[in-house]
């Protein structure tokens, strides 16, 4: 698939980078060095046939644009900088179409306090697809410049979640895949109630068990056993549901101490633990008795049916 | 014309933002404070149809939508930090496609000691456009955290361009437009030798006549005076086509003392005079004894014919 094989080809040929990259490619921002501080990066697109159906409200589609990227901030524990938006537009978009997408991008670049700073814009030849990127820069919220990476879960770390999972797409095309709250606050205040104790983090892009398995890229030792009565689906929906519909944007995280039951009024629930992986898969899901791979089971922005 | 309501009015409803906001929307990059030092940002994309032609070699349109960007940077008398880039590719892409287009990326990213640090894929859901949108960070380069910005030209200043204009643009598709070198040593070694006279600065990207009149945005009681004959034409091409054909990607500027002949191995000719605006066109032409409005010459990048 041409999507994992841009990354896979980013993140093996990669180099080791200059003296001001802190943490490169890889996680959900990178970080790097400035005169006297630290600056975090990440770029994300939201495209028409793939992320959101054509006819969607051009708001929403610019308000999910920039919720995705502050997403990455949340899963980093840090805290929004700015962001600079690149949209590539329809020919047969109007003036009011464009403004529609200022307005989505303007109205979540003041909720979170990340002044929309750069635009750029092109219009299509053709009745071609939108296309929305937006990339954002964060700063550590956490004391001595600490994020939380992706990296770094131990054997018998709880595995825990904010929020519910599942069924962010409605059968209309909307739902809340379009509209989401960052996990910004959360983020920070689990980082803070856990300390070092919060071994690593990321936000739930692509589905519980495809992000799971994201924990454990640089632990080939480890793996995660997730018990299926402990997801929190959202409504009643089945544990398939909640593991697979993705773009739930919740925090996913492992911790060597218990984590508060809820932080800033969102609950956490504790869903699973890092044991040894052996030979077995990396993500195990336990359904009563039965063990399932889970290890790539997530929502696929390939796949024929988009939202 | 739809790109500049998007920007327009990304410019007209901006916020004053928030104190780390040093320099808004409206430069070639934005400034942001982070603890201790100055970060720089900038979004540019390139749309296949748009600002390459379809067929062109994916390597050379990866260099282009990052040498664009770098280009910025050198607007600023900045250094490049890192980039992200967001790609979309047609559904017929192949993985050969995928890493020629990382490889362009790279290959610039390494020239410029400007890591690629992140990058976000989706496959369009048909066989619809490539679009590659690339964000810049840049720190200053010059004592102080001082940078160069569009704005504070002064009556009686020298407006002086590198290097040479026009025929960006070969008959095919191919030419100097895909590939040229990013003023940044240049940049940096004016803002050193003109010091405090180095009064504002932009890279030429739409043609000489609306780019000089956007260095007049903010000062509506002055006109940019150029001598036709004095404007560096490549290869003995007129002066319509060297101030119409956009995309030479030099920088000009203006200036309160006397520019140096070259600067990193690069000519700087002096072509005009800031003079006062009166009731004339903002940006005037002088071809031999006649006037001529310039303000709008420049590359349309709406227009039928697709570089």
């Amino acid at each position: 698939m041409l999507e994992s094989t841009f990354i896979r080809h980013l993140l093996r040929t990669d180099p080791p980078g200059t003296a001001s990259v802190l943490l490169p490619t890889g996680d959900d921002m990178a970080m790097l060095a400035v005169e006297g501080g630290r600056v975090l990066a990440a770029i994300d697109a939201v495209v028409e046939g793939r992320h959101f159906r054509p006819g969607t409200d051009l708001r929403l589609v610019a308000r999910k644009a920039l919720l995705r990227n502050l997403s990455d901030v949340a899963a980093m524990a840090a805290r929004p900088l700015a962001c600079v938006a690149s949209v590539t537009l329809p020919r047969g978009a109007s003036d009011a179409d464009a403004r529609a997408l200022l307005d989505g991008l303007r109205e979540v670049a003041q909720a979170f306090a990340c002044p929309l700073v750069g635009g750029d814009t092109t219009v299509h030849a053709g009745d071609d697809p939108l296309v929305v990127s937006v990339a954002i820069l964060a700063v550590p919220a956490l004391r001595g410049g600490r994020v939380i990476t992706r990296h770094g879960s131990r054997l018998g770390d709880l595995v825990a979640v904010t929020g519910e999972l599942g069924g962010s797409l409605e059968a209309d095309g909307g739902g809340r895949h379009l509209e989401f709250p960052p996990r910004i606050p959360e983020a920070i205040a689990l980082a803070e109630a856990l300390g070092e104790e919060l071994h690593a983090m990321l936000d739930l892009s692509d589905g519980l068990g495809i992000d799971a398995s994201r924990l454990l890229a640089e632990s080939p030792s480890l793996a995660i056993e997730i018990d299926v009565a402990r997801i929190p689906a959202r409504r009643g929906l089945g544990w398939r549901r909640a593991v697979g519909d993705g773009e739930d944007f919740e925090l996913l995280f492992t911790t060597g101490a218990e984590p508060p039951k809820e932080v800033s009024g969102t609950p956490v629930r504790v869903i699973g633990r890092v044991v040894e992986r052996g030979d077995g898969p990396t993500v195990r899901l336990l359904d009563g008795g039965r063990v399932i791979d889970g290890s790539a089971m997530g929502y696929d922005h390939g796949r024929e049916d988009p939202r």
